[in-house]
């Protein structure tokens, strides 16, 4: 099995692990923190995908940090076919929720008058929490290919 | 470079494509005789990356019938690297359009009461439309995969 960039077991590896993992938190922490989340359907799945991120993405990290300190080799066939299921599964509810959610706000920010006429809504902070889920999907969507590649070319 | 289920220039690759196209079609007519879509972004949105779905998905469609027809290979590195590129990068936008716009319609029925209200909203069309934009993107996602696997495979 090739040796690549964001392979299990590699600092670069871990690197993107800890991103996705700090980033899809940080998207919870911000939209659990703002106000009126919980009437939009759309902006609570966003917290339970980010959620299941979260576990994701720190178990694998756990399992690269364990793989780096002994030495261990994680490049067989059922790892890495494991990892490139629930890479590629995680991903797609990733980028589902956080689009349900950009929709959304698009609706509140453009086609109507939501965000001023309603001042309970936190509309920034559900901005912030949008695109921080975005860059949790991207840090994942790097890795799931890398996993998909490397099992592709076994 | 392997021949797979839905690979370019098989049978089973041209009705993958024909069932794409056709339900991005059918998926741009639905909602562009809903009454009331053009006020709200994400059904803007799903009509245009259906579009590009149209184009790619029927662009590729007539190479297969030129290939079936001709016994022309289409297995060659650069053929299958662009096919690659062109359906991950439109089955993440049909993804994003049919989520958007899953969001939006979760809170007309959900959280809000608007479609009860709004009888100006073909609320059932909407849903109609959404339904065919995922069936669309769910069979652009088969063929990217083995496009993928193509491609990795070398």
């Amino acid at each position: 099995m090739k040796e690549l960039f964001g392979s299990p077991g590699r600092k670069s590896g871990l690197i993107l692990r800890i991103g996705q993992c700090v980033s899809a938190a940080a998207s919870i922490g911000v939209m659990a923190s703002a106000s009126g989340f919980s009437t939009t359907t759309a902006f609570c799945y966003l917290i339970a995908s980010m959620g299941l991120q979260v576990l994701w993405s720190f178990g694998l990290m756990c399992l690269d940090i364990h793989a780096l300190r002994f030495n261990k080799d994680l490049h067989t066939n059922i790892i890495v076919s494991l990892f490139v299921v629930g890479d590629w599964v995680t991903a797609t509810l990733s980028l589902a929720a956080a689009c349900s959610s950009a929709g959304v706000m698009m609706l509140f920010i453009r086609d109507t008058n939501i965000c001023n006429e309603d001042l309970n809504l936190s509309c920034d902070m559900f901005q912030i929490s949008i695109a921080f889920a975005f860059a949790s999907w991207f840090l994942l969507a790097i890795s799931s290919y890398i996993m998909f590649w490397l099992v592709a070319s076994i």
